[in-house]
């Protein structure tokens, strides 16, 4: 019997799910709104309910776990841990109140190493041993693998990239500090570069139309494509600083490859020429740049969160049996019998 | 029969050697001068006639292997590459030509990864999957553990947390950037800092008695102890930027505790202090701060580089183990018959 991985994404406005076989094929899928419901348990009821009816055309297969990514995700606990665009609030027991619906082996942690494990798994990583994944969205996350692990770290959180600091005393964070990467080097960041340099050119722009509330990336980018002086700009600035931080990552990790994924990776080669100069202007001298690559996510834009968290359970397969040989093991269960 | 392991620290002036046994015990230790010699072949030779000397006080153990802690050395290809306080230049074959005159199991790497396996085998870290050292000298190392392993990365350059940019178009560093840690962050460092503040303050200081060449950092620690402003503030200058960039690597790899290590370590809470207070400053507010402690190191100073490279001998027998039982080992030789 065929096995598969049950992959969930739990995004601020939608949680994505799919079952999603060893070679990346998407057997069965679906989604629900992540907000609005009266508790943590009616989202779970809603969301398990749409699992019920979706694994009634699976039947046949096993399903060998279920992987979860969700912001500000502990994979230790099991727990979401007050994630700022999500409803719940605190530290959220989320492992085990699954459970409660679905018995099956359950890894949560947060999206942005799930993305790094399902390139890892699926995308363009396949056969590397150290990489870092930087994900582009609202803000900007990263999953570091070394010796073919994901970095977790003492408490689980390592991979925060998108808080260390930029530039010194820069802009405000929702970290609550001043200069975060993230500030800059996301969908957000690059809004809020283009107000900067709006107030600071006096060169007619296109972008001058829009208010703060309603300008996004993906204006920016087709301005810049129209070849507006500051959504390119706004590219320019975005792309340096971004390179000069990855020429630092490298320091630490010494990474073969960085892959840049979610939205703003969409703006392709006018983001990743100036990253590229940035990074090779900033990289210390003892490695060689030829050997880094900077690429964009091998992972399709559209299945790539679920793909991602459906990886967690083959690559704890991996592991698993790995640790098998030193005793303890996880078995698959019947999906027509959970 | 027992075993010992030979570690060989190779420093810029000298080189030091000792046979030292699995619980940290230096049963015989030696040194010479670095430079000086006609030819690499010829270092080594008096190296050799040395360590020949030494074991002749030694019969009856064997020699589990030899570790050696070198600047810019790659653990991966055995070579020391263009380090710049050492008198051969380009990438030196270390390990191959060391070889023709003492053909055991040999592991070489740079200094700050030695110091930090050391902390691990023998040091504060015993027990601690997750961790990172810096080693404050003439510049700044690092060595970062992840799960218990030392990280070399795709190229065995990784922890090369000296030459991240602490201030974006600052200070030039030997590396041909500016900005580097190194730069202010060091035993130079932090004498190039007292310069800056001579040159901006107009109070008097004891300092203003020395010029570049004389200064070093012991005496601007004499000068702070005995409460001078200007060695008062370098340390707090030094302090703050240490302490930001320590956030910063926890972003990264989240670890327990980092252990700081080297001559200005020395300066215990003087540096510590202001470290601390900026780490705790900048540290995203997802770590818990107080489950991150900054030390100084767990070694001895007088012989840790010693204990440093002789650990990686030890820590490679913990590697091999877990990789015999998929196959491959070394054996010792016993010391009276290499």
């Amino acid at each position: 019997m065929s096995e598969l991985a049950l992959g969930i994404d739990i995004g601020g406005t939608y949680t994505k799910f799919g079952y999603v076989d060893k070679d990346g094929n998407i057997l069965a899928e679906g989604k629900l709104q992540t907000f609005g419901h009266a508790s943590l348990q009616a989202y779970l009821q809603e969301l398990n309910q749409k699992l019920d009816v979706l694994e009634q055309s699976l039947s046949g297969y096993t399903l060998k776990g279920i992987g979860i990514g969700a912001p500000n995700a502990n994979i230790y606990k099991g727990t979401i841990e007050h994630a700022p665009n999500l409803e719940w609030k605190g530290i959220v027991p989320f492992v085990e109140e699954f459970k409660k619906f679905r018995d099956y082996p359950v890894t949560i942690t947060n999206d942005a190493n799930a993305a790094a494990i399902g390139e890892m798994v699926f995308g363009a990583a396949r056969g590397m041993k150290h990489f870092i994944v930087i994900t582009l969205g609202t803000g900007l996350g990263s999953g570091i693998v070394v010796d073919g692990k994901l970095v977790y770290g003492a408490d689980g959180f390592a991979g925060e990239l998108g808080h260390v600091i930029a530039i010194e005393g820069g802009r405000m964070c929702s970290s609550g500090k001043r200069g975060c990467l993230e500030a800059y080097v996301s969908a957000t960041g690059i809004c809020r570069t283009v107000f900067e340099l709006l107030s600071d050119a006096i060169v007619d722009s296109p972008l001058r139309d829009y208010s703060y509330r309603e300008l996004t990336s993906k204006t920016i980018y087709e301005a810049a494509v129209r070849g507006d002086y500051i959504a390119s700009q706004a590219f320019e600035y975005t792309g340096n600083i971004l390179g000069r931080k990855l020429a630092d990552f490298v320091a630490a990790t010494s990474p073969e490859a960085i892959f840049i994924f979610g939205g703003l990776a969409g703006a392709g080669d006018l983001l990743l020429k100036p990253v590229r100069k940035s990074f090779e202007k900033y990289l210390f001298n003892v490695y060689n740049k030829d050997n880094i690559a900077i690429r964009l996510s091998g992972l399709g834009e559209k299945s790539a969160a679920i793909l991602g968290a459906s990886a967690l359970v083959w690559e704890k397969e991996k592991t698993d049996q790995k640790s098998k040989r030193q005793g303890s093991a996880t078995s698959p269960v019947r999906i027509d019998q959970p």
